[in-house]
């Protein structure tokens, strides 16, 4: 199951958070699952490119899950396993799925975390940094050279806390991929393409604003672009769903080496393709499962979702 | 402004309300506003159709409105003027736009309202029965002639009080168009993918759900289509944006005479379209300026923000 393999080239740095999740959702508890949102990412971008991760575990994280990754192309090398727990997190989403509670926070061995670059990962052109702390982005854009696009992901607890360095980082990214909520918390502005004018100006001249199962958003030169969510029967866990998204998002732009309007749009599609497999299974099981022919189908079937078979122009 | 002077064929028969509205809106409080579905609904279809209206108006409706609706090919032989008042809403809406409350209803002459549908509309092939009593509904269909598409709309209120009859008119549709919430309330399935099989096996083959500003699903024998809403940077009113997404949907299914899965997938866009630009005044005002040319060009700018240039499969 080498499924990049044909792919050397256009790797992905992924650096974020590898955990455990406990996760209370209406149909049961699930705890000890593997989370984390590089792992999500890791596994999405997968599919498409060759990933390069960069991370830290504990004792307790499963080397068969590691083994898993590298199976599938993920450059473990930036992994590190230090003395003590993985990060944890635990949560209890709401009998509808569309919000959780955050119940309790270990950072762990992650409280220590300061990303180290390995060497052979430098030049690495596509670069997905997780939500972490924007000091520890900065670290990482410290340390790599010149990446042809560099995306980043951030969260309401950055935005209040620490806005300067925040700030830093908008002006060194290419590509802002946050969710609406975020967006309005970060400029104060309820309407989205008001807010994401404002934040285009701060740096990133991309920007994605992700609407949970109201689809995406994508904001660039070129104007705004609408993606929807795949519709689905069964939605089991929207944990991971953003990670997969990126992951996915990410996955594509590396695959065609195209950072043209176009090639993102259709990028965005493949992102909201994985977000979709995520949900369908408990953590990253069913992400896990998923094949290039799997990917494929599910390619076919958004066409049909959104394919009008012609052109919206008023008839004569 | 004979807009549908070229289209004699296929006029869409309009059946519902017509209305003063007064609208506590976070900008301010506007009262006597010209309101009603059935208003909504029959301007935006005028812009590709010709419409057939069947309504009750009290005496302190604006014959100038009326005048306006006539312009526009609107043929008014089926709006009764009764003694007494025009049916009344207030409603408040919440500071982002998203939710509203309903302070007061007054039916007046609507209380009495029977429909009667003119010899000369009896023959229409498209009829839009809006939000009315099912029992209402179910008269207007006994008394037309095996129109080619009948769509409706419904509320909760009839979902929980009129259950039976609203199952009656839904044997006897071919297109139910509600919201989401309507949509779980029927069936009291969350799933709208399910909750959507569920009602077409109660006879509609046709479902239109809407989302509001999240746009909106269509099934049919073909499956699912989603389209988004029209992404805008100023909503002023959502007040008759679903009215006038019948109105669009149906005025466009007539203009082209197709209910083929690819025409009804345009018709969507039309529809949002034409939602989108009942949100940009207050009242039906904004929806009254728009010429074919403002419609052709904001279908110009809906393709643009939906558009992908390419197809969505996996590059090899």
């Amino acid at each position: 199951m080498l499924w990049s393999g044909a792919v050397k080239e256009n790797p992905v740095l992924i650096v974020g958070s590898l955990a455990f999740d406990d996760l209370e959702m209406p149909s049961g508890t699930f705890n000890d699952v593997i989370g984390g949102a590089a792992t999500y990412s890791s596994i999405a971008t997968s599919l498409l490119a060759p990933v390069r991760l960069v991370g830290v575990l504990g004792n307790d994280f499963p080397e068969a899950m590691l083994d898993d990754l590298r199976k599938r192309g993920v450059d473990t090398a930036g992994v590190e396993r230090a003395q003590g727990k993985t990060f944890r997190w635990r949560g209890r989403y709401s009998d509808d799925l569309s919000s959780r509670t955050t119940l309790d926070t270990q950072l762990n061995v992650f409280a220590d975390f300061r990303p180290k670059i390995p060497k052979t990962f430098k030049s690495s052109p596509y670069v997905l940094l997780g939500n972490i702390h924007p000091a520890l982005q900065l670290e990482v854009l410290a340390q790599v050279d010149k990446p042809k696009l560099v995306a980043a992901d951030t969260m309401n607890f950055w935005i209040t806390g620490e806005p300067k360095l925040l700030g830093e980082v908008l002006s060194k990214i290419n590509l802002l991929v946050i969710n609406d909520e975020e967006a309005r918390q970060l400029t104060g502005i309820h309407n989205l393409v008001k807010a994401a004018a404002d934040i285009r100006k701060r740096g990133p001249s991309r920007l994605i604003v992700k609407r949970g199962e109201h689809g995406a958003l994508y904001f660039d030169d070129g104007g705004a672009f609408f993606a929807p969510a795949y519709l689905l029967e069964d939605v089991v866990d929207p944990t991971g769903a953003g990670d997969s998204f990126a992951g996915g998002l990410l996955g594509y732009a590396a695959r065609v080496d195209d950072l043209g309007p176009h090639a993102m749009r259709r990028a965005m599609y493949f992102g909201c393709a994985l977000g979709s497999f995520c949900v369908e299974g408990i953590g990253p099981r069913r992400l896990q499962d998923v094949t290039p022919a799997d990917l494929n189908k599910r390619m076919h079937a958004f066409t049909a979702l959104v394919e009008t078979g012609g052109a919206l122009t008023v008839p004569e």
